[in-house]
Order: structure tokens, then sequence, then C-alpha cells
């Protein structure tokens, strides 16, 4: 009978010889467990508000991050992506999907039809078994592009030996799953003059446009501090897509990253204007940028992924594994809502429409423990602020990891 | 080792020498845009209905239609499949299950036990993959045997090279996946004199009853114009399976379809008899009916399937791929509600209870481009028509799929 | 090209020649139909209760019981486990998850990091493929863990030619899928003297302390009587896990079991003290056990799983299959609930607080037809009674299986 090879690293791959079909199936298990210290002091006058609100709902415990599923293949000069979270919370329409895309060869790129992340920031493409902390910084849809990873639509992305770009084309589908006449449109430039192992140069741009409609997700901007448990501290929204008034929210982003030998530096910078239709109409203008610095003790170097224009992690040299230590330092600020408006800063315990401008601001400290090509280890501390007027916010929090991908 | 063949054209195939076991694992991708165009003029009296409503939901965006993983196999002479729509909508007990069953051959056909499609019709039992527009006629559980396309119970089916039949015995599961005593049976016998590509002639002949109960799924018939996201207009319902009166819908099914060359015909014909036990009792009467004729401008013919009595795509003859012209028109009427009942029609704007008899009818002109043996994309064109009494409702529609098997 | 070994017995396989890395894709695919006879005359006082309460919501029909997929994969010396029921209900955070876990060998153990069993009973720990009865006794998640069957942190477990363990320290992770403070430790040792097919002797141990927090599954007992339709009589809770009051259970379980030949007979034994902490503190004693024996009257032996400390099943001898006997008489019982406490019996239709001691007992008769390694059919016939105060309930079920494991 007719066969082709089969080849196992903990996942399974079938590739013809001739290389023109392929079919994978893969996954990734991120198991996490958490403690948070709510800061028992965080009072606006007299009113407790952020992690200084006593809930109901503690914060610590075990919790399962992501449970991907992963099918690609190839048939005749196209390819596709099947990828779903198991540990997303269900929804219709394909709620808990990650890439799900069908994709080909068009011109000097690579079209893709489906759902796929928008083309905003080198942190916010790299693998999420990849990034250096459990946690992508606030540049990301974690922080400024709020809620909006995966959009459905098109997308089309290239790259040769030093420069690399990505288009988006596409809706908001909201939370159900529903169409929508929500866009984004978005593009992202990347140049890498030097991208050898341990010596890597990279500069992006990128600009996004997310216009709200019926039933789109909102275009809104947060701060996330104290980790994925933590708060989650909104800085400005463009209008309230599920209702009648709809807003704008443009983004300008920039990223300057390098590496050296073992020791690897990332920053990023990003502006988002935001333009509120809703009765005495808003603007505001919100910034979040972070500065990381990683380290691998035991002498791996990052490696520079030309596709993505992102880091991805290496493989251990020694027998025992690889570590690495991290820094980050990100802030956040909403720093001019226009007088009369009722957008502005939202935060458990702070009156809606009190404040108008707020920031926070986050120190992150983290070690991975690389054990092999598939399992990582992560832990992280966590020491942010959140700024509201005269109130001050302080928790701090640690998680840790266990993941395998396969 | 010990190793069986294994083999991809896009997904997954392991099969051993003898044919006596078997695994596979596939899937498919489907995604829409939708553009729909409300009929403003859509009046009841003074009231609009249907299209005319101004809904704050937008109908028009880009959403997944489909996104199955399928996995089958084979041991000791029996068999499984294993689907899952992941774009479905969540629920408990299997809720966005497809065919899910365990089969063996029993006398001269195959029984399968689980879940699977009831028989009754050709387009129901074609593949969604294969269906020459992007939505299913009237005829089908999109229509007349409305939210009943797959049923839990024994299905048993066979077929020689010139007469095929199956016969489902199963219950009426509802929604939220709890078992129920809801009923139905369901019997379909086709006959193909003719089966060979560019030359086929196909006369069929189904008949079912379907018996509601508690928690079971409603029997109703609907139509549905404008596509996907257009607009579901209520002919007749069998009860209330819900509440505490049940109903029972007996329907007989004709079909006839033929191909000559390039060229397809098919047409069916069906005719439900509703008995509604509510206060009041009442009967209505429904038919559904549509016609339907495709071309290849690039000469590919249609595939028979004898196992299925239904149509399946060809692989394209040149290496640009195959196109295909298409035409359907469609019609459903509820001719005769006995007066006093409760029953009737219903569709958003229409009071309930006012209209006792109504009527739907659509055209739907589409283009297939199939790129490869994989990949397919769609454009439909929809001009529809819903009469509710002295009220017209003339929506038109667009929609485009971009779809990958394997 | 580089090829590894794959295999498929109605599943797939591929395993590197070394064994160093292997990944596998599998499921099992249970489909029930159920019929149910209520107790007309089931009354406490002029009260109808438990399955004598007229129910709109009828207990018979169909039902997928169980649809896993389940991939595991070995890589450097870790492995995975990667399981999801897709008819169980969908939930944030991995509500449909069964074994999820990361794993290596440490010491003489494994360590599990993620989601798995707690090591309480040998039954329990029997794969639901395997166990002799379509449901678990009370002596597990079914009864006196009510709703505990997995949990989510550290396991560890190992075992020698005679003689196993498990340990576990974890949260008891609530509904939704959020992280918790509520914990569950617990140990299991057993002892097999005797290992051989046809000739074995079992004995276990187990303890576990299961401690409600906010958000956490409560700890509970529950006699479920009827099979998986049947009707759930609540025996003691250790609070409010949702609320903010928690309670605590502590469990000591035992376990006997043997088989000589084609027999096999099979005890245990658990009791759980519950402590609420709820305005006017409350304790309560419960205590579960059954006696289960089969016999195979086509000549089979129950296979020993040491790994496991259970039962599995064996191939049939003869091409037509195997089949098994078996009956199961089990009780359950609340016989100290102090004074003054709200805590006690719970059941439909008997008022909160009115008996705070209760007993539930069953008798399942069963029939096996193991058609061949993957494909199993179950016919289990119940006769239960629940006693609460003066009022008796004894309904009559009867269920079927379906099961394809591959």
């Amino acid at each position: 009978a007719h066969a082709d090879p089969a080849e196992t690293k903990g996942g399974i791959k079938i590739k013809t010889d001739d290389g023109r079909f392929e079919a994978t199936v893969g996954g990734r298990i991120q198991f996490d467990y958490y403690s948070f210290s709510e800061d028992d002091g965080a009072l606006i006058g007299s009113t407790a508000f952020g992690s200084g609100v006593a809930a109901n709902d503690n914060r610590g415990g075990a919790a399962f991050r992501r449970a991907y599923l992963t099918l690609t293949g190839k048939a005749y000069g196209w390819d596709y992506k099947f990828e779903n979270d198991f540990a997303g919370t269900p929804g219709a329409g394909g709620g808990t999907f990650r890439e799900m895309w069908i994709g080909t060869k068009v011109g000097p790129g690579k079209l893709m039809i489906g759902q796929h992340k928008g083309f905003r920031g080198m942190e916010e493409l790299a693998s999420s078994n990849e990034i250096t902390l459990m946690e992508r910084p606030n540049t990301t849809a974690t922080g400024i592009y709020n809620g909006r990873q995966f959009l459905r639509g098109l997308f089309y992305k290239g790259n040769t030996d030093s420069f690399g770009y990505g288009i988006h084309a596409t809706t908001l589908t909201g939370e159900a799953g529903d169409p929508t006449e929500g866009t984004s449109f978005g593009a992202r430039a990347y140049w890498f003059p030097m991208s050898d192992d341990g010596q890597t140069l990279h500069l992006g741009l990128a600009y996004s446009t997310d216009r709200e409609d019926t039933n789109s997700k909102n275009a809104a901007a947060v701060f996330q501090y104290g980790g994925r448990r933590g708060i989650s501290l909104g800085l400005a929204g463009a209008g309230t897509a599920n209702g009648s008034t709809f807003g704008t929210q443009n983004t300008i982003h920039g990223e300057i990253a390098g590496s050296l030998g073992s020791f690897t530096a990332q920053a990023e910078y990003a502006v988002a204007s935001m333009q509120d239709a809703y009765a005495g109409p808003s603007d505001a203008d919100v910034t979040a940028y972070y500065v990381q610095a990683s380290y691998f003790v035991t002498g791996e170097k990052k490696v520079y992924k030309k596709d993505r224009g992102a880091f991805g992690s290496p493989k251990p040299i020694n027998s025992y594994g690889a570590v690495e230590l991290v820094a980050r330092y990100e802030a956040s600020e909403n720093s001019e809502t226009t007088t009369g408006a009722a957008n502005g800063c939202s935060l458990t315990g702070v009156a809606a429409g009190s404040y108008q401008t707020c920031e926070g601001s986050q120190i992150t400290l983290g070690a991975n423990w690389y054990v092999n090509p598939n399992v990582r280890f992560m832990l992280n501390y966590y020491l942010a602020e959140a700024d509201v007027g005269a109130g001050k916010d302080q928790p701090e929090a640690i998680s840790m990891r266990a993941q395998f991908g396969f």
C-alpha cells in the first residue's frame, strides 16, 4: 500500500515525500497557579477601589490558562490552521477559536482568510508558548487593544531576509460570534538588519483603525495589573458597541528589540486616539509602553522568527534544560479625556465618570526553566500600581505555569 | 517495529494493509461573509414586519459557518464517526455534535447507533462540503423539518447498484441535549436507473412522522429567506414541545434529479401535515418545493453518490480549477390552518395568531469556484419574498464562502 | 525522508523505534437509552417527593453519556494527556476536561500536574470504558464525593508488583473553572498479593480532606438512585461553597476485591464526616458501601491493572464476543446530623431542613456483551429505595449503552 512518512515529537506529522501534502496534530497545555496579595489601603477618599475592594471572589488557585488543539495541513498549494482553545469560554460561532484560517501564496506574500491575530506589535504576535513572561504586556490585546486579539476577515503577510510586513482588513466580530459591520484595518512593517541568534536588531511600526458597530467588539483600552487573575483598569473606550453609539480607535505602535549573546532587550510604545460619538462627544488619548530584558543563565540565545517579526525560544543546550531570567516595566496612561465626556477611567469601586484620566504601571520579574523543547516552567512576580485621582492601588501577585507544547 | 501505512491529502489516514483497521482525522473550515439589504417597505398595514423591522442587530459581516473536526475509524467489522462542529452553539449533552455514531453491517445494510441525519430528502443528505448553493433549500431541516437535522437513535441504510434506502427510529432530543420521549420515525427509498457521471437519473420518496414530547425539539416548519443571516418565517408548528401540549408532523417527500454532461437538474417536493393538540386543536398543511439547475462551465460532471442517494462534487479537470453556475427557485406555503387555532404564521412584527396562512419564495443565483479537491469559493445572490396577509417583504442578500475540506 | 512507525486499532498511534517519542489520538463514544418508572406512591404525609413528584421533565430517551477525544504523547522523558468530553456541559476554563495533565517520573513514582481524578476508591479509578455497570457506585464522585471526580493540582502515584499508592494535593476548582482556594488532600494505598488474571486479591485504603472556599466545588454527599437519569438524594453538605460559609469533608475509605476464574467480587466502604460552619454549626456522618459480583458466562477473566489498582476488561475469547453478568447492592446513610443544624437531607418535594437523617439503597442487575476489544453493549436494571422520615420512594429503571473505544 501507498505510505507517506509519519513522525512524532510528541504530536503527529504526516508529510508526503514531495512536500505537497501535509497534516499535523499538535496542541499545548498551560496550567497556572495564582497567588494574589490585595492592597488593603487602596482608597479614594474613604472608598475602597481596585484590589482594595473586599471581594467574595478570591483570586488565588489553579486554572488552565490554555489547552489548544491545533491541526494544520497543506494540499495543492493551499494550507489551513484549525486551532481551538478548550480552556476558553464557550460561545456561539466559534468563541474558543484561536487561529482558524485558509491560506495560499498570493504575489510575494501569503493570503489568509478566516481568523488570525491583527498585525500590531511584536509581543502580540509571539507564540503563547514562547512569550518571555506569563502574560503579554500592555501594548497588546491584553492592554491597549483590549479584547481584540483575534479578528475575522482577510490577512496578508510576507517577509524577505531583512524586512517583513502584515496587513489586515477584518470585521470586529463580537463575543457572541455574530457577524458584524464593525471593522478593523491595520498594517505593520518591520526591519531586521541583523537576525542571527545572539545578534539581532529589530525595528517595527504598526498602525490600525478599529471602528465599532452593532454587536461588534468594543474598541477600548485597559491596563491589566497583577497578572491574569489581577485587576483590569479601564483607561478609555471608544463608545458602546453593543448599544447605539459607536466610536473609533486609531493606534500607532512602535517596536525596537535586539539581542546580544544570551541577553535580549525589547520595547514597544503605542498611542491610541479614541473617538467616542456618545452624547457630548469625547476623545481620549491613551499611551502604553514597556521595556523588557531577559538573560539566559545557561548560555542559550533567543531565536528570531523572520516570518512573525518576533522572538521564539531556543532549545536547551544542557541536559538539565535552560534557565532564563527576565524583568519588565510597563506603564499605561489616559492623559487627556476631553471635558464633559462620560468616557474615562473605570475600575471596581470607582464611580462612573468621576475620573477622566488615570494611569497604571507594573514591574514583573520572572524566571523560566526550559526543561526540554516541549516543557517549560515559569515563575512570575508582579509589583503593580494603579493611580486614579488621589487613589493609589498597589497589589502584589505571584504566578506559576507548567506548560507542554506538542 | 510494526507499521501500518499512513497517508495525507491534507488530513490523516492510517489503514492496515488488510483494511480491517483504519483511522482518519479530517475536518472542514467554512468561512462566510454576508451582506443583507432589508426591504424598507415591508409593512402590514402601518406595521413593519420581516426584514422591514429596523433591527439594532445588523445582518452583515463575517462568520464561521462550519468548523468540523471529524474522526472516523474501523475495527473488527465495526466503525464509528465522531464529528463536532466547533462553530456551533455550545450546549449540554453534545449540542455541537454532527454525526456521532457506532455502526456495523447487519443483513444487507448498515446499522448505525447514535446521532445521524434523518433520511428525508436528497439535498438534506448531501455533504455540506458539496451542496451546490451555500444553504440547503426549504425541503430540509432549514425549512419544512425545521431544526431537526440530526436525530438520536437507530439508523439503517443500504443500497444496490440501482436502488437505495434508509430508515430511522429515533428520539427528538431537544436543544439542551436531555433525553426525551419525543420520537421520529422515517423511511426513504431511491431508485437510480442511471448513475454514471454526466448521465444520471434519480427518483426518491420519503415519509416521516415526528411526535413531540416534553423537552423534545419542536415539530415545526419555517421558510428561511435571505440566506443564513436572513429571516425565518414560521409557517406552522405542531404544538409546544417544551410546554405541555404536543403535536405531530407527518411529511411525505418526493425527489427527482438527473444530469446530462455538465448540466444537472434537481427538484424536491414535500407536504407536511401538522396536528396540534393545543386548546382548540388545529391542523395545518405546509408545502415546500424547489427546482435547481447547475452547469459546469469548465466541463466537469457532477458525481452521483449511490450510498447517499445525492450528488457530490467532481475533481477539477483544469489546473485553474472548475467553475459552476447554479440557479434555484424555492417556495413554501401554509395553505390551510383550521380556524380557531392559535397556530399559524410567525414572523417578527406579525402579531401572534393574526395570520393562519402565509407563503414565501426565493430565487438564489450562485457561482462556485472549485480551486482544487480541498478548496472551494462560493458566491450567492438571494432575491426573496414573504407574503403574510396583505404584507409583502422583499429583501435581497449576497453571501460568500471560503471552504477547505481535509 | 525520516519515518516513525504508525499504527491503528481504530485510533492512531505514532511511536519512535526507541520509544522516546510517541503520540496517540483516541476517543470513546457512549450512547445510552433510558427508561424510568416513577413511584407514584412516594409520599411524605400527603406530599409527593423524590420520583413521586409529577415532573414535566420526563426521564426517558436517548443521550450521549460520553464522547471523549483523548490525545496522549511522550517527549524527552515527559508525557501528557489531553482529554475532553464533547458530551459534557460546556463551561469556562475547561468545564468539559477529563484528564488534562503533564507528567514525568520523579523518584519511584510519577508526578502529574494539571487535572486528574483524586485517589479515592478502586471503582472511581476504573476506566469508564471498563466499569462493570453503567454507572459507578455510591462510594465515588457519583455519591459520597459528589461532583468532585476531577481535581486540579498535583498528583503522584506509583506501584511495585504487589503494592500501589496515589497522593493528591489540589484545589477544589468550581464549575465555572475559576481558580479557588478550596483544597483537597488525599492519599490511597493498595496491596495486591495476587494479581494474575482469574486469581486476584486486592485490599485498599484511602483518606481525603476536602475544604471548601469561595467559588470552590461544594463538599457534599448524595445518593443517586435509578441510574443516570434517576434521582439525587442529598445526604449532607459541608457548607455553602459559593456563599460565605465553608465546611470540610473528611472521608475514610476501604476497598476489598478478588477474582477466581471468571468470577469477580468487589466491595468498598466509605465514611465521611462533614463539618459545616453554618450558623449553628452542624456535623453530619455519612456512610456509603456497595458489594458487587460479576461472572463471565463465556469464560473470560477480569484483568487487574496494577497501576490503577482497579479491574479492567478482558479481550473476548470467542468470535461472537464475551458475555458478563453482574449484580450490585449499594446503600448510603446520613445517620447523624447534629440537632439545630440547617444541614440535612435534600430531595425534590422535601422541605429544606425537615429531615436530618435519611438513607437510600439500590440493587442493580446488569448484562454486558463485549463484541470485540472496541465495542461493548450494556443493559442495566435498577430497583431503588430512598427513605426520608416516614416516606419511601421506590422507582425502577432500565438503561442500555452502546460503546466504542478507540
